[in-house]
């Protein structure tokens, strides 16, 4: 019988999908679970957005172009110009969601060997991508007490090396929820600029930005133009992950003629989901402004709870619907894993996703849990209580009055 | 500004859609265009999966389990069943479409730098995702004059090295329409066995035998269970390539579990895409019986058509929707591009995709082209009518009594 390959057994298991066998079980016994674990939301995909698959007019269901229907690359030129991002219908190609742009983007720039440079905690996945592109990745640690600010420019300086080919930020960021300032997106310019590499900016979230802050899109850094590849999706701005509709996009001729050659080879992007993806485009802005406000809401009364159970520290996220939490606790992955397997507290328990498979170094995060705040507030509510009591009971409690992880 | 990767320079553009742009200007300028040149088919799409779409009852378009519904895989061992096809739910992994069943395959058996044996000429895009995944592709030569028949077993045996780790064929076969007998299958369990490689079979075609002959599957072969690695997908077999959906199958447990870790890093494949394809578990036999009819009256209207030109040559393909014929000419993809630039007949011209593309081996396929015959015979008339004459006004013309091409 023939071995598989060693990536394959490098190849990084989702943390956050590979409890859920734990989460199968517990259901199979009658336990309800709060899935507070992936950014899977509860909001309702627009209305306009099923009729228009209701209404589908076609007899045949074909290939696409492999940058994606024109006529939709056309609508996002709109939808990018409404947000104050001006790009041409060429500077964009549709991909099957935000995963195939961010593993184009890579095999694009980098080749094996290469470095790339990511605030950690990340986005688990980007690892897998890395991973796949044979990239190595450099984490540049952000940190629970800043909010997880992006550290100052000598924290970049000091990993970058000759193999250093590009940073990769989230931003809003999944998983920490901070929004990046203008300040410090100005900050990466210079970077790029002094060592010629390439920024790839995940802004999946661009719609989630709270507290009258804005969003300002690594776009709009002026002179990086042909540094600079955007990562986008649908699958948040209109809760419709399943559509699988991403986009690459950038003003680096060369960039969109070899990422149009790995499309090529997959043939086409999903056309359902472009046709949803393309009617999304009317969505109207007060959907946008309900989702925010229900997700301030939500975020308020989480962040709010979290602070007030014993041990317990969570900064105040200002976008994305994540947050990462601090917790009394000697191990997280131990942790999720003993709440679906041995906790219940009104027969339900929380699903969480623990944070130590966002950080890239080995050891960070053994403490911190990311909690998505995707439910509606009652169920938040009791979802809250379960972890509070879970806290109580845990036998790896450690207490405030003990070291707490290797974030203190 | 920064370089773009040298992998993705090396990337090969689709030697297909790279003639796109001709196409487009062709039809600006009002000129009617058979496409001929890949497999769209216009056949419809089974009204039940349509139908299906037009009464979806969900609110959120949610991700799907990683490796696809829980139901359709259930479903799909009855389709399986039913094909003479046993396996579990567990073996099935969905993906999105046989491109990425595919890429997952590679990376789940093979390091970068190994080599993979595909008779050839080959599905040219199993080039671009050997170039993702940085393998190698020893190609063996099938000769139009045997109807691209499997090489014996010493063709084989003469490429295999230490590097070899898997043979990949496509059954029937794209671009040639060779169905594989179980003797020539018989014969790849051999090499297999004896050289403990992978076997990774292609079947995406297997609804489309013709002339009684009957689809004998890579998983039938008895004793290699833990080689072998099914490519499937619902493009060609319900008319819906846009639907995105694929299948990776194998009883190799490990191959499953590293399978599942590329699958989760991508999340989910498209909700959309198995609404519809589950749906399409029921299409009558009805359904396919009469598009085997259908392109069987096709087959032998191109193929009549073909041989009846001066200087042509076509075999009678027994499956798939492809014939590769040998045509008098200079270079095929001179050909290709003088059809759409400089070519009309009655107003129109014919898309042809050019085999050269789909040999791995440089200056092979020269003279000869991959049709598919995918439009209605009326149609294909129109087509054939129009390649008669271009043929006799093509500048790059052989004389039959000339050598024409590398073939002869």
């Amino acid at each position: 019988m023939p071995l598989i390959s060693t990536r394959g057994s490098r190849m990084p298991e989702s943390p956050i999908r590979k409890l859920v066998p734990y989460a199968e079980s517990a259901k199979e016994k009658g336990v309800l679970v709060y899935h507070l674990n992936i950014g899977q939301p509860d909001i309702k995909t627009p209305d306009l957005v099923l009729d228009q698959m209701r209404q589908l007019d076609r007899t045949i269901i074909e290939y696409s172009h492999s940058a994606g229907f024109a006529s939709y690359r056309e609508g996002l030129v709109q939808y990018y110009k409404s947000n104050n991002i001006n790009v041409g219908a060429e500077e964009i190609l549709i991909s099957t969601a935000g995963s195939e742009a961010i593993l184009f983007a890579l095999l694009s720039c980098m080749n094996e060997g290469e470095e790339i440079i990511i605030p950690e905690p990340f986005y688990t996945n980007y690892s897998g991508f890395a991973e796949i592109a044979g990239v190595i990745v450099r984490p540049i640690t952000t940190k629970i007490e800043d909010g997880f600010a992006l550290p100052e420019i000598s924290a970049f300086e000091e990993v970058i090396n000759r193999k250093t080919k590009a940073i990769m930020i989230c931003n809003p960021n999944n998983p920490t929820g901070c929004l990046y300032s203008r300040e410090e997106l100005e900050s990466l310019k210079k970077i790029v600029l002094q060592h010629n590499l390439y920024l790839i900016s995940d802004e999946v979230y661009r719609e989630f930005c709270y507290d009258g802050k804005e969003h300002f899109s690594a776009l709009n850094l002026e002179g990086i133009d042909q540094h600079t590849i955007l990562v986008d999706s649908v699958s948040k701005r209109y809760s419709m992950c399943g559509a699988r509709i991403g986009m690459l996009i950038s003003k680096n001729k060369d960039i969109m003629r070899t990422a149009l050659k790995y499309a090529q080879a997959r043939l086409s992007p999903p056309t359902f989901g472009q046709i949803a993806a393309e009617s999304a485009l009317d969505t109207p802005a007060s959907y946008f402004e309900e989702v925010a406000k229900e997700y301030v809401k939500r975020r308020d009364f989480v962040i709010n709870a979290l602070n007030k159970m014993k041990g317990v520290f969570c900064p105040t996220p200002s976008g994305a619907f994540y947050t990462i939490a601090r917790l009394p606790i000697d191990d997280c992955d131990s942790f999720c894993q003993w709440l679906l397997e041995e906790f219940t507290y009104n027969n339900a328990t929380v699903m969480l996703a623990p944070a130590s498979g966002f950080y890239a170094t080995q050891g960070l995060g053994k403490d911190e849990v990311r909690i998505a705040y995707v439910l509606n507030i009652d169920d938040l509510g009791k979802a809250m209580e379960c972890l509070e009591r879970a806290l109580e009971e845990y036998p790896g409690r450690k207490d405030k009055n003990e070291p707490v992880g290797i974030n203190h």
